[in-house]
């Protein structure tokens, strides 16, 4: 966890604090339900709610005896409790109160994760809206082609961070399991319905078989799906990255007044944010192959996905938040320079617009592969004159192109709207009618 | 792609004449509306059906001139189809075709794989039933714990495969999109209605908004869930190798008669299947990063994603493939030694019933403390004995035991059939009722 | 192995022919070896290099049967030399040659490596002189900096590739080891000067502990290595690409004449080939988690890495040695615009020089931040004119500016010159004296 | 950083107050540098030394404002140097500070894991010659193989580890180097001089050609080798935790008397350190693709790298160190059971001396084929009698063998030190004569 790269809410799920609440939730619940089934006194249970209480500091030092959290952490809340504590964990194992607390710990991080995606989404369809029909250049290896909208950007990302939502719900689920059933899963010293009661006072699933753990192939689902996200918000930010360079300048992060871009260079505005996001992405992605190595646990479990665990938990969810929340800020006060876009897509001397005269040339009944070659000669030379020859004047006056094609229909092959016709039904595709 | 761990049709998937043959039946259904649309002549659409055809050879050929692999595609079809050929493709941009291919191979992988995990299911459902109540110990961190049984051990794989299963499923929704909407995505060139109808004959769902390419966070999420499974399977294989050790040898790979264990060592019967897809695991993990870092393109699309895919597309699916049915087969005849089982049951001088005792001195009164520290300095003279002393003739001579508990009421803590009580609860969670 | 990222040379050291060949090597050695100790008689030594052969059919076909690769091939052997076979192998296991035969394969790889890049050195040294002071625009950010020289971007992807070089030469060391020891490697049945004698034969060293295999930290280490070396292909590969966007276009990846960019659109071009590398360098450092994985071998050895290796032997030696071939091409044949350099350098109005201003400012006494505020306010309004004001004349008109430095020493600050001086040094640093 | 993962000292090298006071003296012997070259006055230098401090609290509260690190601390520096504060950082990047400083604190937290190491390898060393002798049985696969000694397994693990040292020595040697070559690595604003001058204070040596930055393939190798060395110990962590298993029991963690192995099985003595280890090694591995993820830098730089750096740097190098710590205690206090080893040698009825046995029949004229089955028919017996019964007697009481080999023959056969004989060849190898 690097505080630069945090934001407390989510930080404090995975304080000590907050882990130990949960511990005492999950006794405090098992208990209720022991006593309900009679196992343990109904006033023992009661108890543990009325006097429950615990401090890090004092289960800190209990376990630095014992090494053993669990009990450390029994030790202590047994100080407040006094005799009936002996009720509590009956038929338990550690593995029961941490691995249904790690679920509630992934469930609320989840949550959050979502509202983050939700406030991204939200930011995505004003500003694709905003944008839906200012035009920019579309480029496929980094090369001018064909004319698109910045909306149309914002709209691909709003479709990708809308799937993104999509497989961190199916995530969460994977992961929000509760398993409370004994020393290897058999349920010998504990009643089934304690699990079930206990994970629906938690908001969690019964996990259907468990050996003493939940089954790591959820948490790699799950740290798979962030790593996921995470290559999403390095898409996003890769293309604001480009958007900014120099020579392109068709957006900007956000530049405050008092903010310096270099230490040596004063003109420097620099898009450091997304540049930071692309190394956030690198993080989280990251833990994705330590989570898939804890899926092999050696028989009906090992601790080693414990120590990954630990790093993991913690460090994806609060930096794919930051990133998630930096992401959403950019794309909100993002600068859009639409007059250098039209600039930009003026560049080229309208080769841009090739396709469409190939296109036109075939229908005028020249072969797919002689009107390649016709506008290819054409093309050419514009592009070597960098921009300065237009590709319209010299098809106009290459006699083979005007034997198929009046100056009129060259003329307009060259029209900007008929890119843009179908920007309705893409966003209607993509935001609903 | 290594051909020992290839089966024949999943490799046919990736052959270049299923490729070609897809790209033929997008072109020749994208042409067939474009001609329902009036944009090209039905004529046109029907010679394509009619006298299309592709050589393999040939294409290669082409494209090492033209260096365009759906150039070269379709000058070789149009030198089968003649004149009409140049309404193929109209609008149309090569990602069209490859990504929409693409889609449908992974499609019908997915389906391939999918039949695996359901071979796979049916087999350790068979066997789970097989050994519902065949008494094995639990262990956790390779220690005796307690009692489950052999069925537990392959209902728990059973679930986590239903798991895989569910996660698969999820995987091919989101990879089965169509694509074609031409240069950049606007359909500028192509009405919409096109993609609709190829989608709807390939059985894959319209991509809602497309650069150039269908957007790679797709894969990512596949190839990411191939490696959830993988490692899956890398888990039970991991149960089988350590169940066939020498010193545990509760169950054993089948070893057919005229296999060789070891060139050195007669006596050998090695766990060669499970440690190979320990192996194979390795590998289907090693291709998520990969699909991780191919979802930032640039701006509408670059094309580093392609060689990636040349090589995970193929290696992963036919890989995993070879890995289910790998894992099946050894699950499918695995010889089982109950006897053994028992005999390690039995091995640790009743250890494993030590937390039973516990929770009985607990609820005859004794602070769990003392409790724990009575079983375990009985328990620890146990250990050291290597299994020769019996907990329960230690426990019973023990003064302050013996002053809580009665002999009788010790023996009945050391009953086997106590920790299997609830395996019917369990099973009929993991297969229905 | 992917035919189209392959090259013969390399993909030859992989194919069956080449392994068997090398096993018989190891054998014949290691049978010479036996006989100079007595062990085994003269004649059958020589037997075995004289009528000693084997078809790669033969030895699948007896697999097939035995299932056991080191014995189809013994036996198929024995078929050609009869009755001396049975002293070959004598006291040796499976694994002393098939790892001794992966230590040959990796070192003759590793060599076309070395030649690899051996030629990309000096590609990149010719054509760093060749613009040792072409000028050019160095970036941070993608936002213009100060100016470079296109040649010490070349001599810096050359100290690069340098450094890779001495890499990879110590990653050849570490697995160039050979292991014939046995069983367990305790050498109880081989003598270890039999290891010696094959060990100098084969230009391998002696492991000096090997269990029954050679440990595969070594190769962890050598894969490790390769997918740093393909980073560096990544880093270069991904220059290029920039270089080659339509607004910058400094660089261009050579397009032959017959060469078609889109089928779709006449006028693109490309760089399809640093593409290309960027996703090959994905793979390569795709097998590097696996090869990390393959390390912890349980006990004395399992298989478990012999699949992985099955892989990522060929594939990221062939994908490793196609794509240094592709980079040196593409360099070699890079096509550079000097005049797009100057043009590109010229754009921002100046501000490429503000550094040496708020220098020169801090020199003439005013304090560091004063200075800063001074240049920002300036290089503030020629950025936001899109590169039309002239930062110097801007300086010139700013009165505070104007009473620290004079007009002439403002103008000696936007000398080109001042930024190259140091070119000449830092060369020698790179190429030597 | 997890806390109860990390040692003082490497946590100290990685806190804000040891990166500022690097910071610190890259500045001041920077500016000495300068003051010898007659740039800046020699008082100025001198006054920085002499008065220089920063406040770490003050610094972020700077930073807070202008959000760049460098300038909040030189602000801050300069808050306490007064005028002559002017003079520092002259000509210099943020970079040339920031990447100097990592190579500072890379260079110390190398040296701390050579440290480890050291105690490591002499701890190895130690235990390797009390058990060079100590019999135990070599598996492969996980099943008994032949006759080892516990101290030739320590053996491995010295030379494996001994080879991590130099692995660890040549990657502190490629990022132990100092970078002070201005805004785009020119040199324009500052000589060259000035760099060699604070490489050489630093026990540096000068980036022979940077960019603004330090290139990144350098760090990239460096973590990777802490991945390498990372799954080294996770190899011997294996090992432990497999001989640590009920039924093998040849070694076992220390266990402290008031340690607690479960809260619910009061028996259990788990080898939870090696499993921890195991967690952790997958941890500094999973560190190694943000690693080379981070090579390819836009142009001259751009900053994603930064993020990645913040948590690895601390990260890699803290687990690392604490995981070697960790691994040096376990084999330290590693309790060793040798009559348990000799107990699971004996178990398998003679079967370890099967291949002996196999080349005697061949050497007394027996087809290696017939020899072959010979042995496995009566290995087989034994293997499924699980020991009970004698290979030895079965092998005399079988005709064809007895027909080859006499009683005393047979029983010389089954001798343990013919298997140690070659012990100390390998010692002398691994440790020097």
């Amino acid at each position: 966890m690097i505080p630069r790269y945090s934001r407390p809410d989510m930080v404090k799920i995975w304080e000590p604090e907050s882990k130990f609440r949960i511990w005492f939730e999950i006794e405090a619940h098992a208990t209720d339900a022991l006593a309900e089934l009679g196992v343990v006194p109904k006033e023992a249970a009661a108890a543990i709610w009325e006097k429950g209480a615990f401090e890090v500091d004092r289960i800190d030092a209990i376990e630095a005896e014992v090494k053993h959290d669990v009990i450390a952490f029994l030790t202590n809340v047994a100080e407040h409790v006094g005799e009936p504590a002996r009720f509590m964990h009956q038929g338990m194992t550690s593995s029961d109160v941490l691995d249904t607390c790690l679920a509630v710990q992934l469930a609320r991080a989840s949550d959050i994760l979502i509202a983050d995606l939700d406030r991204l989404l939200e930011i995505l369809k004003r500003r694709a809206y905003e944008h839906k029909l200012t035009p920019t250049i579309g480029r496929s290896h980094g090369i001018h082609a064909e004319p698109v909208t910045f909306g149309l950007k914002l709209a691909l990302a709003y479709a990708e961070f809308d799937r993104c939502r999509t497989r961190l719900i199916a995530a969460r689920q994977e992961i929000a399991t509760c398993a409370i059933s004994g020393a290897v899963g058999t349920f010998a010293n504990i009643d089934p319905r304690v699990e079930e009661y206990v994970a629906e006072k938690l908001g969690l699933t019964p996990e259907p078989i468990s050996t003493q753990v939940i089954p790591r192939d959820r948490h790699a689902m799950y740290f798979a799906t962030l790593g996921v996200i995470a290559s999403s918000v390095e898409r996003l930010a890769t293309e604001i990255r480009h958007l900014q360079r120099t020579e392109v300048l068709e957006a900007e992060e956000y530049f405050s007044p008092g903010q310096k871009g270099s230490s040596a260079m004063p003109h420097k505005r620099n898009p450091v944010l997304t540049e930071n996001l692309t190394g956030l992405a690198r993080m989280v992605r990251g833990y994705v192959t330590p989570a898939l190595e804890n899926v092999a646990l050696w028989h009906e479990r090992d601790i080693s996905h414990s120590s990954v665990e630990r790093y993991i938990g913690p460090d994806a969810t609060i930096t794919l938040d930051f990133a998630l929340n930096r992401l959403a800020g950019v794309m909100d006060k993002l600068v859009v320079y639409p007059e250098r876009m039209q600039k930009n897509l003026d560049k080229m001397g309208g080769l841009v617009h090739s396709q469409r005269v190939l296109l036109a040339l075939t229908q005028a009944g020249i072969s797919r592969e002689d009107a390649y070659r016709l506008v290819q000669r054409n093309a050419m030379k514009v592009w070597e004159s960098d921009g300065q020859l237009s590709l319209l004047d010299l098809l106009k006056a290459d006699p083979q192109v005007a034997a198929a094609l009046s100056a009129e229909e060259l003329e307009e092959k060259f029209d900007l709207g008929y890119h843009l016709k179908n920007v309705d039904t893409i966003f209607a595709r993509v935001f609903g009618a």
